[in-house]
């Protein structure tokens, strides 16, 4: 692949990057271009349009967003842009994320986000549905999904107990 | 009280109108001039930009919004306007609006939202805080308010059972 | 775009065809070349298990599964298959689909499946999200899917109360 | 402005103050003459009923009130005074303030709370509501705040990751 | 037992009647001396002020207290009084009664509500478990007592399907 | 008082007794007395069932049970013995007592029981609420009962911020 | 298999029994020799003690509980006979079920309860259940089980939308 | 008892093994031959369907399977064998194990799991389930059975606090 990232990995604020980062170091395992930038809906929602009004031809095929508590930066990017979004709930103090889980899934009709699990296992698991997405046009990319699936079986297959 | 509306009541679908309606008709009991509109955050973004940033000026003083679901409308208003903002969790047909409820309270640091009890109930209590803060300068407002209250209170001791 | 169905709408029982219908109708809207089938992941699993391994060499790009209760349907296809799964967790009579929800959207990493809104607006909006994958790299259907954006802000703009 | 309090940040117990805390520190921020006190809806009922009742005369004009558990003291305000009431959900050991937020929110038709989010930032978002509707008439502080508001969004727009 | 009202069944609203019916109904079962009024904690807080601390002096021994959403009634009343308070949550339309017992349960240390179900059953329970007070040190109720408790049983043993 | 026990203090386990300690504590400041002994309804029922019939006779007056998860303990008690039984919900590892608060609260009609609020303040008020029953017979603690709540509203009062 | 009953369906009450009529269905279709009783634990808790303690002499091999709310019937048969206790909430009316579920599965250690979906479809999985446990010595009844799981499957199969 | 492993537990990650160890611990306490292997359903279907597939041929009667957040390996497990399986819901950080219960216990109609409370005290109540399942037919083990139940009573009658 090329150098233009074609994932943007977006978060609202500094402190959802350690759950956030693991999107990127999945994106960097299949070597996909990506950008990541602090974008927040309630706090820079001029930012919020900007980017997701200039994303697709700036070359972002697929948005990931990460956001806590009444999250509404995945619905938001959503609401600017036909790309592809894939929202992340972050785990918030009291609730557990289940705030960020409702805020971010149940999108009415017409602007639809793909949730993914709480937390870091739901970022990375963006990260891995954008490489699916990106793998449906590009066969290396979905030969090294192949093998990494592969791996994380034989790595499952290999545990004892 | 003037003619220029100084309450906004916004949803996000024609659908919403049976919940906030109860919001129009308590500002229409204390004469409070008010204009609605439908705003959806999804689906109308620019409209919501071009209504919360415009609001102020045009002597918007209390923003009310209904929203159902990942319900993005009242928060997204917050971000625009420094104006207060109201929210009213729709009633959802699957969560009974919990989504809604939580997607509209759990607002970061930064930009709050007043939140109301989900459904009709909060949509008038809305309409009621808004006539309270418009009282704090308007002695005949906060007269009639006190009005609504006593007769209120005596509908309540008059009921036998 | 050709005849072979790129998309494929599954789900666990007839019983659930009301609610992924939608989905296809917003296919068919888009003429996205699809196709629908009864797969249960415990009642036939070797069907889901065959369906999954042979999905992608018989073309299909995008797997929409529907499923309520404890819902394995979408999760067990992204298991066997590294194409993206989209999952529409449908409402149940007692948990009202939040069993169904936290099934499909709890998953662990390394397996993801993008979980769209409890209901029919979920089914809907799934099929958008797979249109708007599919866009990526068809600029026809990019095409459609911004007149189909167009259109739907232009109705609630219409909308009146 | 003057000296004399108009806004007050009420709890139930002195435990709650680590959380109110933070409603003060907004209102000293802006300059907002404010006072705070232990007023509990079920061990001191009496000193509740005089403080609301007697709120409007002393030049109150915003009650900004943070409970937890069966969290009466908001609804309780809101039930003698007209005035604005504004309730902070305090999270609690074992619902994480699930409780909190919904004796806070779910108030009847007739006694309006205008509820925040859980915890802190609630609390935070409490003050900033309440400098919102003091704003409407105080073209200083309007101008406090949307410095307050730019810094705030100049300040996320220079996170950087 | 004489005809002084022995135990209170109050209720915010009318609208409560028909779940707290049940209590009444039981109490008559049991010829025990009740009055029911309407109190609202959020409409009318001076009469709940007044009925709580008249009730001890006025031969009341036990409070049954319904209420609704944000459900003060009990609590209040406990606030008021050191009489035994039974609360019974009414059934919410958008909740069920989550709301209605979050709020009357979890009563912070120093003024107990005894907590019944949610509803109808919840009603009649509160007036068998103030028959179960009132019966501790009247023979006469306690025997009436142990005979509904044999006749219950009796009418489930007789049951057949 | 006499010196034969009128509150039982009954837990499920050893290590339930941190919490209802609290009980205990406040019936020693009440100088009510009480015994205290470990019932499991699941690993010892024939000693909950002696323990349940033979309590009236054995002077017994009111009962607190606490349990936590599928807590069963204060509903078999009250199947067992029509003395009053105020139930204590024991908060749970994994879901924080809601199980323990909806085994307890959720009766039947027919045998009731008087829930209190999860953990220690639960435990603290349920022996509240059985010094408030036994204090209807007895002017003394019933004197008593007054000044612990007259102290009670008095440190709340004297707490400063 | 012989004409004495191996499998107890049992209820608290006759209103149950439309939900577990459901596994009577499933044991009459395996030609499983069951009988069903109403045992209430707690109206009806010394027939409860009798039919636990002599299911096993008189032949008894599983035993399938369906109760709601505060559902205490599984675990108390579990209490007091180590036979195979599978265990059905009932759906109720406010909350759905999930109060029986929580009752039913939340059981501590030593005790175990099989607890199977809330409805009739647990109803009748319990009942597939205790004839997956019966089939283990019973090679006819497995070979009539699988059987049952063919045609299961095969029904799914044929469905078509 | 013989040395072919007759029960087998299963999980999804050596992660779960802290929680499962107590169902191995209670089956070496009743000299159960078991065994015990890893068992993805997401990541090594294969495995999972060949694993089912052959145990009863093998010898397996009970199969206890844990898995958290999205759980399919026991309902999946269901699907593939007749065998009884038995499912304990592993506690999950952020959502503590409700996602793990609502899916492995809201199986469809047709394919049960028994499932057993959320952590360990659920992996120790499978294995006591399967003994008693296995008591069925093996005196022997029905005897140990009730020596550790009158054990257990025992433990807890000799508790004191």
């Amino acid at each position: 692949m090329g150098e233009t990232p074609v994932v943007a990995i977006l978060m609202g604020s500094q402190s959802d990057w350690p759950v956030l980062q693991g999107a990127a170091e999945v994106l960097q395992h299949f070597s996909v271009p990506h950008e990541k930038a602090i974008v927040s809906a309630h706090r820079t929602p001029e930012k919020l349009r900007h980017y997701a009004l200039s994303a697709a031809e700036r070359g972002i095929k697929v948005l990931i967003a990460g956001a806590g508590g009444a999250a509404h930066l995945p619905g938001m990017l959503a609401a600017y842009t036909p790309l592809p979004v894939l929202g992340v709930p972050v785990e918030t103090r009291t609730l557990r994320g289940v705030d960020s889980l409702l805020s971010i899934v149940q999108m009415p009709y017409g602007v639809p986000v793909g949730c993914l699990a709480i937390g870091e296992a739901g970022a990375r698991n963006a990260a891995l549905l954008a490489v699916s997405i990106l793998s449906l046009e590009n066969p290396e990319l979905a030969e090294l999904l192949r093998e990494f699936r592969s791996t994380q079986t034989q790595r499952v297959l290999d545990q004892t107990i």
